[in-house]
């Protein structure tokens, strides 16, 4: 017996495609366009399926990303969406040239629009970055007008509009919060908007995104666009707080059982740290998730055992009985579902294997991982 | 002004060169070869500079790290320290093909020796893997003559000798304590290699290793060569319990500052959760480490500042007072050394950038990253 030689990275099409369309008929029920996020999948071929097969608008989190993106042609409206600093600026401006496209770059201080205007020769659109609450990047939305104002001031920026992100919606379970949280995001963004257009500035995108708070937004007026990254492929952290059913989890892990540990009753796997990351995430709301779920290599049927310690290619498997080193011998293959997509999945693989409705792979797609 | 484009990851070559002249003379000290392991730098460059620029035995942890090895020539005898599975055997017999390189399987069980073998067409040197007390892989040192029986008695595999690995040192900063350890260490391995060789079959090689084992070992009577990696880098998890100096620390980790948080009181930094990893496991000895301890860009001279919380791009690192947003401006740099270098590097940087003596980057040295 010869299995693959793993750890892999296993895409679900299916599992994706009915993803991507629940995201679009989402956001087509919410009147905004869908700017999916590439930072989870960072595959062009994911992004296809995310628009349906049509190129359509996307967002990156690196420069890397952008370049692949135009390079593929699935997108020309590229929104990066980590501010942009000097050193981008040469790449940035290599992109519209050689494939025309359009990217947006992400501002929120008047120092470093200062800085980017300085290193920019050709224009470049730009959304001023919003606080709606996480306390990460951006300004309050009242703070937004002086930044606005200095874009539109600069020799080489064009103010495009604002964007805001409520990463802290991943910080709770409850429905009816995330709804507020969705509120407080759109109205965080609305209002910077209307105080930038109250100004006489030009103020077209208004873009907000989290995939609970797309999820769960009780409307989005006033909003041109949504962000969501995760819900194309979902995660065990997204599952702990019942953002999406086990059965539309589209990344899994295989991974080899090398070992059978008896005396400490656990299989050893030959993925551990850099094949699943060490986030826990999904700990917080399904505690005992420890670094991973397994499930069945073939049917991806969930199994009753966690990856519970991690080396760097090397996890131990806890068992509860003697019977499951007869139910997954040594040379057999587990999925394993983690915690996070997108750490996992930038764990070096550098491809997904993608699997069809039958569960065979079919083919692979290759990622955009790094910066450089 | 424009910076470099960020995260990128630091060598500093002279502080690589000392820590690995270190290793050198700690091992004829002990009378044993070494045998660097190449899962932390992934880098044929610094194979090179761990044995003073002239080839030597490596230990890797992946075939993808075993194909660049052998094509680059810094190695022909390569232990692959993760057990052996059937799929990675046409790899490795390509391995022995192309480049005429020796390859080590390591082996812990009967059932995967009769899967390794079943898969084989050419010979394959073996080492049975024995546990020393870590309790992760292999096999007690009494346990190790049956597979070593398995491995001599098949038809392809040849047995090369054993191998064992202390990593519950990481767990200590008692000098006495590892001191044991590292005797618990040998003896294990010693007694398993004498069990074999007392029931008339050889075993040549007897290998050890881990960085706080091999630092502190009393002496390695028995045995022929130890293997370490993170002793050629070092990071904060080891500095927390006084393996290494902060001027031995060879890895950082570039990042511009993005903005600043005047109201949370914080930067914010492009480094985050991939260019970092979510290991935090100098915390344990060091509280308040966090994802990183941040330093001057320019000299790696510490600053009494850490990465607080990380997100996918973003870091964010809080400041005790005002004074830090002026010593610190929107768009300055700064070195953020990593609690496991290991998990850091293998970010996604493709590359480490290599510092002379003077600080200045001269070379990028390319990574193996990833298994296929």
């Amino acid at each position: 017996m010869t299995g693959p030689d793993t750890p892999r990275l296993l895409l679900d099409r299916p599992r994706l495609e009915a993803n991507a369309a629940r995201l679009r008929a989402r956001c087509a029920e919410l009147g905004v366009a869908f700017r999916p996020h590439f930072k989870t999948p960072k595959s062009v071929d994911v992004l296809r399926a995310a628009h349906g097969g049509i190129p359509g608008p996307v967002t990156v989190s690196t420069m890397k990303e952008a370049e692949a993106v135009a390079a593929s042609g699935a997108a020309t409206d590229i929104l990066l969406a980590a501010t942009a600093i000097p050193a981008r600026i040469p790449r940035a401006e290599a992109l519209a040239r050689h494939h025309g496209t359009r990217l947006l770059l992400v501002l929120d201080s008047a120092e470093m629009t200062g800085l980017v205007d300085a290193a920019a020769s050709a224009p470049h659109d730009v959304l001023v970055e919003v606080d709606c609450g996480e306390h990460r990047a951006g300004v309050p939305p009242k703070a937004a007008l002086p930044i606005a104002r200095a874009v539109h001031g600069s020799r080489h920026l064009r103010l495009a509009g604002v964007m805001t992100h409520a990463g802290h919606s991943y910080a709770t379970d409850d429905i009816q919060k995330i709804a507020d949280l969705a509120e407080t995001e759109r109205a965080a963004a609305v209002t910077a908007a209307e105080a930038i257009r109250a100004a006489g500035l030009p103020c077209p995108i208004v873009s907000v995104g989290s995939t609970p708070t797309l999820l769960y937004a009780r409307h989005l007026h006033g909003v041109t666009e949504a962000r969501a990254g995760i819900a194309l492929l979902w995660d065990l952290a997204q599952h702990s707080r019942g953002m999406c059913t086990w059965d539309d989890l589209a990344l899994s892990v295989l991974s080899t059982v090398i070992g059978h540990n008896r005396s400490g009753m656990s299989l050893i796997l030959d993925a551990g740290a850099l094949a699943l990351s060490k986030d826990v995430s999904a700990n917080s709301f399904a505690p005992g998730t420890a670094f991973g779920a397994l499930a069945d290599a073939a049917t991806g049927a969930r199994l009753p055992l966690q990856l519970g310690t991690v080396h760097q290619e090397h996890g131990t498997v806890p068992v509860p009985d003697e019977s499951w080193f007869a139910r997954l011998p040594i040379g057999s293959t587990v999925r394993v579902y983690p915690n996070h997509a997108c750490l996992t999945a930038a764990g070096g693989y550098g491809a997904f294997d993608v699997l069809d409705e039958s569960g065979a792979t079919t083919s692979r797609w290759p990622r955009v991982d790094g910066w450089h």
